[in-house]
């Protein structure tokens, strides 16, 4: 019989696991924070419950071969009763840590020699000014160790008196803040790789991505220009991580490229990655397949890319989003771009969706794929 | 608003829609035969009920914007029904018949001058001698004109003796015999169309189809070595007689290929075809996406081939078929190739999934889509 995988948390990285377990005939169950979640829609056997429920997690566990992730928002100290339990966690509580609380992965990776922008735990807005100094002074770029994604819960800060609302946000989430040197950096990458428990890996292209206020709004696969000992350097470092962690499942590395040629890692994400969701119409593999095979312990598929260039643009909700509406010029338009929405309602900020392109010139396929994201997004014509 | 989907059927073309449905985040419905089913498994929005209760049908189209179907069972006059009270059915009633009586296909198409092999109806087994002599002599081919498929309802006969059978099935069934002469033809081949209630058409590359026991087995896009002028002949068939019978959705085209360079329209299947599942990982937008797009009036996407070949082989349902076991060595053995399982419980010949394989060395992907397909179906080694 096949294995069932258990998925906490509902939103639209699960709802594209379920196009890959659909593919696979492997059943997926999903504990779902709301009933119309953006994988709730989707999945047949969905629960809906906190992923802080521990009750809920033990249900979904029970009936399930394996349990992964959505998001990182599981209390690390239920994964470790579940584990106490026998329930397989892929990644597991230890591996995962390391992508809930940027403390915790930043003491790990200078412990194994990766390089991080340099930075430090502030324990009060009193200590704000001591950091800065031992970090280059002002700005200075502060974090909530937890609960932070999309450009939430980091905040770069002129003095200590802007740091108010990160001491404000990590006391409401139980969290700590860490001071963070401000990296000049050319370029943000980001490296995913796929790994199963028995250690195989699959390595993805390494990507560039564009991000506007903390938010992903492109990816262009590989990154263009990239020196080939740095891409590899990079595609190493993230093995290393992977190796070092223990991780199972995707792990994204999201890295700084320095214009003295280094790359420096920022942050880590043990689930697939908007970084990797050009793959799939862009690599023979989807990361999302093989999420579900590195968890599954299952060979690994070829994370190969399939045209000279995919690039991914983010369909980001506005004040007039109606992304369904757009369908009929952009799918006119571009016979061959790839849309991808996630049944979520618009909201400004939102993301609503994904537009892949793929094809031999860089301009043109990122051409194409900015004109039907931003027309789906309702964004004004520029 | 995003327009839904309600679907007649729960099989695996159901299933592979459903993949496409979350692609372009439209919402699915699904009337299915058990809880069970392949597509059950993974849509959410399931009813469970017979395609020919039409209660059941009523309640599906008040909550869809649009009908379509996974398979040709459900009864016209309950389709006429619908439509009367205002159902969108796409394809509708009066073009769906095609698919689903041989002998109004085979009168419709002689009326638009599209080839086939000869044939005539048979009212009874007295009568099999005299249209074998209009027919060209033994062996004679003998259909039931409904509700035959993957090779039922299909019989070469020597004599009327042999004929029997073919009454049987028929009377049981309510359905009449055709008798057709045994075309000598050099392969099978296929054209798949999508059709857009505007008249807009999406064209695939013709395919050859290679069939064991009436049953598809492989599948070979582009077909090898295809005379340029007979492709075209092939897809301008199709095109027509999706144009001339006002077919929106997919329409696939079974042809033959004679020895004197003609095609023969053989079958018409009104869906998503096994003749197209190659198109998932083959193509720019698969079959699937095409025929949903179609069927709301979206503009269709490119089905332009990915890959010189691409390769499909069904997994068949044998004595030890266990698919899922073979993941290791199938998924470890070749990284690039797709597998795809529908769910479904292991039965002699049926169809369990499919792989297909893509590349540039037509025997190398040949020979790696059947090996992947003959293990996950548990095929002695040759």
């Amino acid at each position: 019989m096949s294995p069932s995988i258990g998925v906490v948390g509902g939103g639209q990285l699960a709802r594209m696991m379920q196009q890959a377990a659909i593919g696979l005939g492997l059943p997926l169950r999903l504990l779902a924070e709301t009933p119309d979640s953006s994988a709730a829609q989707v999945v047949a056997e969905t629960a809906v419950g906190a992923p802080d429920d521990l009750a809920a997690l033990r249900s979904l566990a029970a009936e399930s071969t394996v349990l992964t992730f959505d998001h990182e928002h599981v209390p690390t100290e239920h994964l470790r009763t579940l584990v106490a339990e026998g329930v397989v966690c892929r990644p597991s509580p230890a591996a995962l840590v390391h992508a809930q609380d940027k403390a915790v992965m930043r003491a790990r990776l200078a412990d194994i020699g990766v390089d991080c922008p340099r930075s430090e735990a502030v324990a009060a807005v009193t200590d704000v000014d001591d950091a800065a100094k031992r970090l280059d002074g002002y700005p200075l770029v502060l974090k909530v160790t937890r609960g932070g994604y999309d450009g939430r819960g980091v905040w770069v800060v002129e003095s200590a008196a802007d740091a108010e609302p990160a001491f404000d946000v990590a006391g409401r989430a139980g969290a700590e803040v860490l001071a963070e040197e401000l990296v000049t950096f050319v370029r943000e990458l980001a490296a995913v790789v796929a790994r199963s428990p028995s250690g195989q890996t699959a390595v993805y292209p390494v990507i560039e991505s564009v991000q506007w206020d903390g938010i992903c709004r492109e990816v262009v696969a590989p990154a263009p220009g990239l020196d080939p000992g740095l891409a590899t350097r990079a595609q190493q470092t993230a093995l290393r991580i992977a190796g070092e962690l223990d991780v199972t499942g995707i792990l994204a590395v999201e890295m700084f490229e320095t214009a003295d040629g280094r790359v420096l890692v920022n942050e880590l994400a043990m689930r697939p990655h908007n970084s990797g969701h050009w793959s799939i119409d862009g690599a023979v593999t989807s990361q999302f397949e093989n999420h579900l095979r590195a968890v599954l312990d299952l060979p690994l598929g070829s994370a190969r890319a399939r045209a000279p260039w995919t690039v991914m643009v983010n369909v980001l909700g506005g004040a007039n989003s109606r992304p369904y509406d757009g369908y009929p010029h952009v799918l006119a338009r571009d016979p061959a771009v790839r849309v991808h929405l996630y049944g979520k309602t618009a909201r400004p900020g939102r993301k609503l969706g994904h537009v892949t392109a793929y094809g031999d010139d860089l301009e043109q396929v990122r051409a194409r794929a900015r004109h039907a994201a931003g027309w789906l997004a309702g964004e004004e014509a520029p």
